[in-house]
């Protein structure tokens, strides 16, 4: 464990409070050092810290019977407005926080998954959140910071997207592209970092210290999160889940190697194998990856027994894919996140709850949880926000190093 | 991250003292201050607590030309002893250590392989501790605490050994059986955590924060390091490389999965992909497995060519099962431990490197080094020593939490 200064541990309690007003609402000083087990002493010292820079603001006064009357502190929503943007394979999707993180506006615009051109995607990233900003009234002015999730290894110090698989791209320079394009503060990470933070501050991550999510649509990935933690790696690349094997020598994945849960898990993965039951299924006709899902599910909830059969084999793939994760690390929860499982979920997590104990060893399997994640809308987006606003109290003297969330206390 | 309380810094500062004396050799106070990065007040103050629990001693007084004269401090050898026992499918390992982990005597006891009676286990036990110590000179009020790591899963903390799959054991309450044999202050765990805490003071972990040993024998794991912190997992369960898979549907496995990556690297997984290749090889007739590994090292050496196949074989399969590790974790290095890669270093360690580029994502493979573990001995009974030496400092009032090692600097 790394040493930690006074100055670390200062930071640290200053997230805290943070947090415990993400999760309690607006809280007396009181209220917040029960929460985070801090003295009172030290919540006021930070509290006065974040209130001195408007980040925090004085939410009500309220008087008891007796005693002193006491505030209500809120994180203040319009110190300024945050922009979070997944960009996947198939779309790109902005939303507009507030400060608190409260979503103002949001817009897609789908990409063509045949397309890889670098042009094409910084267009659609632009074009997502000029609306976006359109859709929510706030001007540019107003913004603190851009946070964008590009998919494969992001080295996120630098900003450049070495290793997209899906696109073929190797070593562009995305920041640059887009800074030129945007000219606002950029923060540049991939979604499983950002879907890991989502789920520390807003979802399992909460009451857990310990985790992993699952994020599946056309690749798949997990973010860690190992006491309280975040885990990049050397070249924050740790979380490629869905390039470890299902089965050595199996189905040929976009990465080169064959028989990684991604060529199972994804949604191509998905089509493959409902071409392996019934090649002639007409949901094998549909023109992108999200028209597919979206069929499966119409069919699913029809009773469709060949779109039974497909889940029942998926469950077992993804059941056995977590298992590994499980065996390897141990955590007690998993949650799922992306478009795939969440437009599945009702025939997804049984198949793969009933699969789990056969891939679980024993002395893991018990307490374990396995569930769509509750991080409302999209975790990506969200989580990308959530580091954009880490960077921006950073920028004011405020901050944590990124990707930390302190251990809740009681 | 957690958040640390003053006492926890204190004790993670200790530690550093004394890893640094590991490092260093016997050292002066300004030594330990730069290499520790803490204030020469601080180390004085820590090592004074250390000194006056006869911990630390005074190794020599030195004089310069100018200036007071200095003392260089020590690990004091002699405060006690500490016996380290790996307990494996084939065999009991029990080291004697000094204090300052050196090591006075060493016993093997041959375990029959196909022998999972728990008096047949703790019998052999007791006799390799007993035979150590005579071999040793040791008298048994010299002490401190016995380590023992014990196959499968352990629950470190109550020290129950839950699950042996190759054993078949369950809830075994293995501390107590042997806590009435032995009379002696002790300490379980499983060989994983105990693998890593070794290379974390003694091997690769000294330079890096972030790592994986991979322990090959019988069955196979992992003991993971990251950002200088053991991962155990919610109980204690993190590290079961070898119980995730390399082929979904493929050999069975003895924890009751099909296609585990121990049943293609351990050796009784070696004994199958040779029957695969020439089932009428001659070194399938050996009696042990460890004689069949002794006899592939002959053989091998030899220039068989079917041995060299099955070691190309076996070198993919590793690579592959590295490959994942590393792909889901990103971690710099990985070193492999155990009976059986030490054996075969000479040609498995080339197959690996050969194929690891086929496995490993392009962003996490420059400056990947998988090496064999340069932890003098056996690692599994020097990490149990390791564990052994905290947990007497704990009693003592001198130690910080099992398992940690504080990050080096400069």
């Amino acid at each position: 464990m790394a040493r930690h200064s006074a100055r670390d541990v200062r930071s640290e309690n200053r997230f805290e409070v943070l947090h415990a007003l993400f999760d309690l609402g607006p809280s007396s000083r009181q209220e917040l050092a029960r929460h985070t087990g801090l003295s009172q002493a030290t919540v006021t010292t930070l509290a006065g810290e974040f209130l001195a820079e408007d980040v925090l603001r004085i939410a009500a006064v309220e008087r008891k019977r007796v005693g002193r009357p006491y505030e209500r502190l809120t994180i203040n929503p319009d110190r300024g407005r945050i922009i979070g943007v997944d960009v996947a394979e198939t779309y790109v999707d902005a939303t507009v926080y507030d400060l608190a993180l409260g979503v103002l506006g949001r817009h897609e615009v789908a990409l063509d998954e045949d397309q890889n051109d670098q042009a094409y995607v910084v267009d659609g990233i632009a074009a997502a959140i000029g609306t976006a900003l359109a859709a929510s009234g706030t001007g540019r002015e107003r913004i603190v910071g851009v946070g964008v999730s590009m998919p494969g290894h992001v080295q996120h110090d630098c900003g450049v997207s070495v290793f997209a698989p899906n696109w073929n791209w190797h070593d562009v320079r995305i920041e640059e592209l887009l800074a030129g394009r945007l000219e606002l503060p950029l923060y540049v990470d991939n979604p499983l970092k950002a879907a890991i933070l989502a789920e520390m501050w807003f979802g399992a991550g909460r009451v857990v210290d310990s985790m992993a999510v699952v994020n599946i649509g056309t690749g798949a990935g997990a973010g860690i999160a190992l006491e309280g933690t975040l885990v990049r790696g050397a070249t924050n690349n740790a979380g490629e889940w869905g390039h470890t094997l299902l089965a050595l020598d199996g189905r040929p994945c976009r990465c080169g190697r064959q028989g990684c849960v991604e060529a199972y898990v994804g949604a191509p993965g998905l089509e493959t194998t409902l071409a392996e039951i019934d090649p002639s299924h007409p949901a094998l006709g549909q023109p992108g990856q999200r028209d597919f899902v979206a069929t499966l599910a119409v069919g699913l909830a029809a009773g469709d027994p060949v779109l039974r059969e497909l889940l029942r084999r998926t469950g077992r793939h993804l059941a056995a894919a977590l298992g590994d994760l499980v065996n390897l690390l141990n955590v007690p929860t998993v949650t799922l996140t992306g478009w795939l499982p969440k437009a599945l979920a009702e025939w997804l997590l049984p198949a793969v709850r009933e699969e789990l104990p056969h891939h679980v060893l024993p002395g893991s399997l018990p307490g374990l949880t396995v569930d769509i994640s509750e991080v409302p809308g999209n975790a990506v987006s969200l989580g990308m926000a959530a580091f954009t606003l880490e960077q921006f109290l950073n920028r004011l003297g405020l901050a944590s190093p990124a990707g930390t969330r302190p251990q809740p206390v009681g």
